[in-house]
């Protein structure tokens, strides 16, 4: 494998989680949410499967919704929440119904946690630089720089979307008209995706149907099976009466990168399947939209993902207390003691029954705290990806000179996607992202460059997808999250193992404690397990 | 094969049209749009190839834009155009243009053909029954009966849309969460998209490693091309360590149908492969997705199709005139005359150097008229595609209560298809496609029913998939093209022929006469070539 090979099979990595032994009672048929998992897929990565067990009997499994809760079950008990993101705010908007009296500790001055939108006047901070956007004010002008996208079945926060009123439309992930882009492979010319599908399919229903006709599966299939799977590939792969594979139509025709309006009648020559196999790079980049979430339909928020965040602040916002550095997590003998340094930079305390801490390990690490020393191992070991993005305001030279309506192009690069934008489509500018590095030591490169070297780098490595990359991309601003104070990582990628369990009153949530980890439904699903621990508690 | 499929590969028929010998005279390089093709598809179905030829070397073809006209070519000339849908309405704009004095002709009171939206209050008329949309008001509350969807790669109708300022949006073919259904298969019960496609894949995958493991295909595949096909095989199909199928995470979880969001950690048991192979019709709708025009990112206006049609119709407004059912077209010693009623009853006679003619051809070959019997007989066989549409509003029970967000469920039924709403995401109400009949028998059949006769079988049929159906959806509306006057048809399907060359100065096109029958594209492409034509006779 090359480097760029090495780099690529590191980003896409799986966390493997074990099951929890003896988990707490559960207060409800489906309290396993969260935990109980067997494997767990980070935001950006295809899942890959566990090992695979016969059902059980298909129980109509009922979704566990908040409502299962006691009613009034935390009347007269206070929580303190440390971090009002997806999973902070969640918490609070559910046990305050339930009667907890919460109080959201948020280290910025705003809601939403990683969960942000940038656009113009906006300013993204991180620990060695403040860089300021400078996009056009418009509606589709943003830079989701954190989460950016929500599977269909991602369904409490879907729920959440609806009951808060807020817009969804369509995020492209799989687009035909996008590039496929190895360094070593065809040149280091990049594929329009069409044609890279078509000629893969083609040639894996070739050789299938060669192997079938020449008798070499009969153990496995039946005459008529085999008569079956014929007409199945050649179907697939778009076959011809002798089951060869000569081109198709779905690749496109010569000459015309992206059209089938100007001419037809002649195929494109098929790319060669030894450099279509040649490179781990492209059965990635073909099969990533089959993992489970990040499956079509995938989708967006109309207007930035922060739409969400700010739905939950509007819900919690009495319960916020701004711009308030946690010092001291404390067990006490009721419950716990938070100290916290507040705005005007005095310290304060606050008591309650209980903590729900939702802050990323790599900045818990350093926080003063009775911790076990059990929790306090772990919460100091685990591991982040150090993802980061880029975005520039272009031209849409993309819709307007190669047909590419949203959707990812892919290079073997350290830029590793080029996302182009699913809102405004056919207006005069958008804004693209330029790079998407899902961590490993391209995302350490990134955050480790500054804010200009970053956008330099991204120039060149993107022109070579995108010619006009240094004439029409303009005004970059980029996020490297392990450099974002207050969350010094993208998303967990460690076995969440003993921060499923509390400590004494402690409680932990976030995306990383969650077998969704990298995804806001994980935040969720991670509130509501927390949830369920403090209720058991108070449960008469 | 079952009455279902034969019914099914009824529909999903294809047109060839042979190659036009000796064109006319090229005014530009690529004068050749819309002639000299060898394969067309129709706006329903995957295209298939022609017979694949060498390319020549790579001509970085220009894209060939109405500006190309030499300016001014039609001062002091005159065009009388028949029917004010895309086609006429391109050739009206563009011709104004190049100086020619354009007079459309539009039998009805509204301009688009059959680019229509319906909403509450608007009228579906048919030969013999006029329907009310009862849809509540509401901007995603429409309903396409005809083009529904664009390709990203249909540039020129994508072109006007961005010269027009027509904001567009996602429209979604493939949700993994849909479902495909046949009568005779899975006894009668539908499949989750993502299972079907997952299975599908996996069993593929396995095959084709086995036959690669036995040496069966060694005369094909070098050793490293074996190394490398296996290692690509495991991640097609997402396969085990020693490239078995046993199920995958990507089919989801037992007994949760769409989501992956409650309880992970054991697969669900794939799908036998004999029963996913038994039917055609499993081949079909995997495979939809990946014909040329149909591939993703597929596009429609926000807020309804129509968008489209009002925004030419801005452009030539001047020009229409309104319920003026023509009548005759003669040809004249200087050019032409059209007579024809006009919306007082009053007959009138329109004098012109030139006829475009774009009414169809099942509409045409009442009309009395000069034609070349080589025409006329062309005009009078041409075959047109019944296809017709149904759509209820109800409540988003596809969103709530099964993840479905946009695409499309197939089944043998007649209804052939289900299409979500791409627009109004999270909504409570939306307006749902219960049935998209491409043609053929079902087509048929849909168009001799009574508008009530067709919302009872389309909710019965539905049912077989929704359960839901029975009590929530509503005020069906629905449109059989084959008996909507001034149209008769759905889209051409025959080989347009002699109908690509004009009749003396009587000109034709529509999107029956272009490479991309049933797509307004093709309509646009066949106003070019009518244009090049009638430009052709007036260049000095």
């Amino acid at each position: 494998m090359s480097t760029d090979e090495k780099t690529i099979a590191r980003r896409d990595f799986l966390v493997t989680i074990g099951r929890v032994a003896g988990s707490a009672a559960m207060l409800r048929t489906m309290a396993a949410i969260g935990v109980g998992v067997s494997t767990a897929s980070c935001g950006s990565s295809s899942a890959a499967p566990g090992a695979p067990v016969q059902p059980p009997p298909p129980p109509r499994m009922q979704s566990p919704r908040p409502g299962d809760w006691p009613a009034n079950v935390g009347v007269g008990k206070t929580v303190v929440i440390l971090g009002a993101g997806i999973a902070g705010m969640t918490a609070a908007f559910e046990m305050r119904k339930l009667g907890y009296d919460c109080t959201i500790l948020e280290a910025t001055a705003v809601a939403g946690g990683r969960n942000r939108t940038l656009r113009g006047g906006d300013s993204a901070v991180e620990t060695d630089s403040v860089q300021v956007c400078t996009f056009d004010a418009d509606p589709d002008h943003y830079f989701n720089p954190g989460p950016a996208r929500i599977s269909h079945h991602h369904e409490f926060l879907l729920g959440y979307c609806r009951q808060f009123g807020i817009a969804l439309e369509t995020f492209v992930n799989d687009n035909h008209a996008a590039l496929l882009h190895s360094s070593t492979s065809f040149g280091g010319q990049p594929q329009i995706k069409r044609r890279v599908v078509a000629d893969t399919r083609g040639n894996i229903a070739r050789l299938l149907a060669m192997a079938v006709n020449q008798n070499a599966l009969d153990q496995q299939l039946s005459a008529t099976d085999k008569a079956n799977i014929l007409a199945m590939l050649q179907e697939f792969g778009d076959l011809d009466g002798n089951y060869n594979y000569t081109g198709t139509e779905r690749a496109g025709f010569p000459g015309q990168e992206n059209t089938g309006s100007r001419r037809r009648g002649e195929l494109v020559t098929p790319l060669q399947l030894q450099e279509l196999i040649s490179e781990t790079f492209w059965q990635l980049r073909q099969d990533y939209g089959q993992g489970l979430d990040q499956q079509p339909t995938m989708l967006q928020p109309v207007g930035g993902m922060d739409r969400i965040g700010r739905a939950f602040e509007q819900q919690v916002a009495a319960d916020i207390v701004y711009e308030a550095v946690v010092g001291e997590i404390r067990k006490t003998a009721s419950g716990v003691r938070i100290v916290y340094q507040d705005r005007f930079g005095a310290m304060s305390g606050v008591d309650a029954d209980y903590c729900l801490c939702t802050i990323p390990a790599t900045v818990l690490r350093n926080i003063a705290n009775d911790f076990s020393a059990a929790h306090l191992s772990a919460i100091s070991n685990f591991q982040y990806s150090s993802a980061g993005k880029i975005a520039f305001q272009s031209r849409r030279f993309w819709e307007q000179d190669h047909n590419i309506y949203g959707g990812i192009s892919w290079t073997t690069q350290d830029i590793t996607q080029i996302w182009y934008p699913n809102q405004g489509f056919g207006r005069d500018s958008g804004v693209i992202v330029g790079a998407y590095m899902f961590g490993g030591p391209a995302g350490n490169t990134f955050a480790a460059q500054t804010p200009q070297q970053r956008i330099n780098a991204c120039i060149t490595q993107g022109g070579r997808l995108h010619a006009e990359y240094a004439a029409e991309v303009q005004r970059g601003i980029s996020v490297a999250w392990l450099k974002v104070p207050f969350q010094l990582g993208a998303w967990g990628i460690s076995d969440p193992g003993i921060l499923l369990s509390p400590d004494g009153n402690i409680f932990f949530a976030g995306e990383h404690l969650s077998l969704l980890q990298g995804w806001q439904e994980g935040a969720i699903l991670s509130a509501y397990h927390a949830i369920d621990g403090i209720v058991a508690r108070d449960v008469v």
